[in-house]
């Protein structure tokens, strides 16, 4: 039902550690660039996003992943990902990690959307989800 | 009870977001580091652990961190870690980031005691964890 | 003349520092999966290079870059790389980085071809780059 | 002569790739915190500065290293970094990365002094190097 985006990935030489398969922290930096992925393919480009309804960025409060099995040098990797649960000021992304036709790592991403605080510039202020963007990513 | 290791580190202008934070998955590489730092800390360097107790290393099954309060750069942070539990065959650690006295993240990574498969040198066999590391590590 | 590969990339927000524009570091990690990607466009897969040819790497001897113009979260990249020098033991390798149809980084990398040394196996020894090898990326 | 400051590192496994050695773009990773960590040692913020002075960064024209010997995981390096020419609107920066006593690598960043053009606040203009700051650093 959901809007799902897949996002394309060779592992890089330089993504690997010396037991020659991806350094962990890297799922996170694919899961980040995924939701960006997953929004612009929906017709919601990140930049504009904020302009157009006063958010500042979709903070994480939470991020997790289950390692499935390892990925090594020269794989190549499909990410699908979703919003699988919006709640009024959250939603949560869903990105699974295949390779070679099997499920290699998920992950979730809870992100915030998230305005600056009226009294004080410096901290964020969670909003509600407008309709609009619940539209295109369901 | 648990054996605590401390690692400190200071947030580095590239490991920030164009939000002025510090772009999350760096906190997985960070944790990843003090995993290390734990070991070593209680005496287990962990090249030596390889060789000594027929492991190849300690993949993780699982890793989560929850975002409490964004850092940005020039922050000072404090990780605590610590093995939170024990099963058979996995240990979970427990990372906490301080940052100005106040925890910012908590992250967990649940790790495999792993060996080569006697069958198929490709593929990793969880192993019981010696008592030894148990006792340093507890 | 000589056999071009043109990498491509977008630029992710994790990417970029809080200047909003790409972490100057961040360019070689691209210099280096777009030279595997030079080899790989001449036929030439990297660890099959490693099993055939007795070398166990390229190992980098000096890198440079010069910055023409920064990039910046979206930006889509080209790269066209380059064996632009062959010495006997040695190769140059040159990385022209496009955005929006101009020069916005030059690079340079200057990796040997090396094997294990006879007597020290921890060490590495330079030997001559094979004609075939030559040939392909020429 | 010149203000020479000193960082220091451990090489972690997530800096490591499957040869074993530190991948080569975290080099210059630790020469641009090297490079914030020089101007600090001198009394100068670097946020600070692009207050006080108008600057809104010191972006990079070029950058450079000589690989002499690979590190590998564990290992302590020391990174000793100075300005070694001034211009009248750009510093080169050295940095020596000392491994066990010898020198492993050798960086030079050649950055400007720049506050944003005024007639384009997307563009950067060069502008002189104060004499203030040419009197810390020296």
């Amino acid at each position: 039902m959901a809007h799902i985006a897949t996002s394309r990935r060779k592992v890089e030489w330089g993504d690997c550690d010396p037991a020659d398969i991806v350094f962990y922290p890297n799922y996170f930096r694919w899961f980040d660039a995924a939701a960006h992925n997953l929004f612009s393919s929906a017709g919601l480009d990140w930049a504009d996003i904020f302009t157009r309804f006063g958010v500042i960025g979709l903070p994480l409060v939470d991020a997790g992943a289950r390692f499935v099995t390892p990925s090594t040098y020269g794989d190549e990797l499909i990410i699908e990902s979703q919003v699988s649960q919006f709640h009024s000021k959250v939603l949560v992304l869903t990105h699974q990690i295949i390779n070679g036709g099997k499920l290699a790592v998920e992950g979730t991403e809870k992100r915030v959307w998230a305005g600056r605080h009226p009294e004080d510039e410096k901290r964020l202020q969670a909003l509600p989800i407008p309709g609009e963007i619940r539209d295109l990513l369901s």
